[in-house]
């Protein structure tokens, strides 16, 4: 039930087996720089979202690289990180549920975890659940500001929450969780400043509610790729959650910059690597990746440095190109790379990263929680 | 990198961990029965296809009701199959690459293991491989009728591979594989009939060029789960590659019949259970099952028997639901089941099927094929 590994350390990059999940190493590691580099004059800490890629070997590389931690979205996850050597995850999901509930409360006992809130009847259970494994579990409330999906509204109702939670002896209130991450892809640069600028407003306002109530914030934590900056300069957030400017994808790559020209602030490291399976008419190509292979929830993948390929159409196990070079020379058995339209679910779909330096297999690294739903 | 079973056999199902991926046993065991009773009183076997379940226990239950084998996508797939006790397996896709052939031809000694070609250098590649391994391989001709993927035109393009094919010593011509993929899903059920007739004229036409040439054809390999009866009692094709006819999904439960009425000649055994683990709003809910949970490239998945909540939104790892009835009580906590859009796809990301009778959990069976891409 695990894959082979589609390569060999030290094989010739076009010797790799397909479909297989190329990490151009380089390009990751100037990445990691980057990143680095960017935030380096800000107060914000990065705490990378390993739900990008499951990987403590790439947790490890973050942390090194200045990360204070990483962010999970599942205990699962979470136990894969800690096991993997990560001694400081936050949780940036509500956990709900007996069974998991105690593996939280365990995971807890062995390094700082963190969890998200936004329910009074699920903070009652995590004080229960704490209690009976002797530990305080420091928990965010997760604030709703601007991307509707989990979280309590702004002001009163993240008062009424931190109010109940710090009457609790199992739980500490760490601070608040705000993440708009419908706000990651908008693609007008002005559009997106000014989404994150509104929940910067709506942090604000509850800090002051919570400030005038005598609570302290510790953490404020946000900020995905798409709008790493905004976060880092608003002198309210305290973390940044960011997780796929590591490797990038299709859906980030159709942001814009201040001018209107594509943004570029990371390169594209991970690859779908695909081989020509079928090459029926000049104008069509089939290859070896589809659904299994690549998620297409934000749109069919690119073809990289291919402007003669356009991969149109995802079945199961095949990937439909549409050929515009009637003279090209595309065969049975030649291997392209994809660039995924979507990094995160892309990655959920394989057992291991091949790591690769120019035209070599350098590294094969596990993705150690992949399909960690629970 | 194997998740664990998000159940424990005997325990009520209100108790399953989620998200995990539901097989009610029942539905599932009438599903197989239906089909064998559809096809049984006209000549087509059933060589149902493993893509669906990538699970050896389902596909030996395939087999106890009649199923002459199982088709396969990958060699990785057939090797699942053959290593769970599968004697004989058709991979209906083209194989590509020294590492994929040598495995196939490695296999093919171990259980009858047909393949599928449409180039000539590929059908050289084939030959080598099987002389090398001292084996005769069977093959197939794949022939575009009319999903425009894989395969050769009908006709003289066939008979050019046939020729090369029966001059080779490695090699057996087993016959063709006409599936016409983009047939299954339309909705009218003339035009999808008649999308049928026309890939059976375009076999017919191509069948008697080869009886002219000498050339006979056993198999005659095609037909999914939207339109078998059609190929079943088109007196062309011998053998039937539906799959999805033991789980459905949201996709297939769109085709209608020839009443215009929604077509049911199966029924819904497969669930995505998930967990409420936010409700911030009284027309707002999420569930613990997004991307990495199921399969979107079909569209959202359906809300089982709750006609008040709607799946609108998925993203990695939450599902957003709209809740229409603002009287509805659902809770934090609360457990629903979600039909995927798209079975296969799905299927893909878990490791195990929690196999439910009732309201208790009966079997925990392994996707063994989980992943298998090479």
């Amino acid at each position: 039930m695990i894959t082979r590994p589609p390569a060999e350390i030290g094989m010739p990059v076009e010797e790799i087996d397909t479909p297989a999940l190329l990490l151009d190493l380089e390009a990751f590691e100037r990445n990691l720089q980057r990143m680095a580099s960017a935030i380096a004059d800000t107060p914000i800490r990065l705490r990378p979202h390993a739900k990008t890629h499951k990987c403590p070997v790439i947790a490890l590389r973050q942390i090194a690289h200045g990360a204070v931690g990483v962010c999970c979205q599942k205990v699962s996850e979470a136990e894969a990180m800690v096991y993997g050597g990560v001694t400081d995850v936050l949780i940036s999901n509500e956990v709900v549920g007996t069974p998991k509930l105690h593996r939280l409360a365990s995971l807890a006992r062995q390094a700082r975890v963190m969890v998200c809130v936004d329910d009074p009847g699920n903070i009652t259970d995590l004080n229960e659940v704490a209690l009976a494994y002797k530990i305080r579990l420091s928990v965010l409330v997760e604030v709703n500001v601007g991307a509707n999906r989990c979280g309590v509204e702004p002001g009163e109702p993240v008062l009424q929450l931190v109010q109940h939670i710090t009457q609790l002896p199992g739980l500490r209130f760490a601070g608040l969780q705000a993440y708009h991450g419908a706000a990651q892809h908008i693609r007008d640069f002005v559009q997106r400043l000014e989404a994150i600028q509104s929940a910067v407003e709506k942090v604000d306002h509850t800090l002051d509610l919570l400030q005038r109530h005598g609570f302290s914030c510790p953490i404020i934590s946000g900020g995905g790729t798409g709008t790493y900056r905004f976060e880092a300069e608003s002198q309210v957030y305290t973390e940044l959650q960011a997780g796929s400017y590591i490797f990038m994808d299709m859906d980030y790559s159709r942001n814009l910059d201040v001018e209107g020209k594509p943004w570029q602030d990371f390169e594209q490291s991970l690859f779908v690597y695909t081989t020509v399976m079928s090459r029926p008419t000049p104008d069509r190509a089939v290859v070896d990746a589809g659904l299994k292979a690549l998620s297409v929830d934000a749109g069919m993948p690119g073809v990289y440095q291919r402007e003669d390929l356009e991969y149109v159409r995802a079945s199961d196990e095949h990937g439909k190109l549409v050929v515009h070079d009637p003279d090209c020379t595309l065969r049975v058995g030649d291997k392209i790379r994809l660039i995924p339209g979507h990094c995160d679910p892309t990655v959920n779909l394989y057992d291991w990263y091949i790591g690769i330096r120019g035209d070599r297999v350098e590294a094969i690294w596990p993705i150690t929680a992949r399909g960690a739903v629970l």
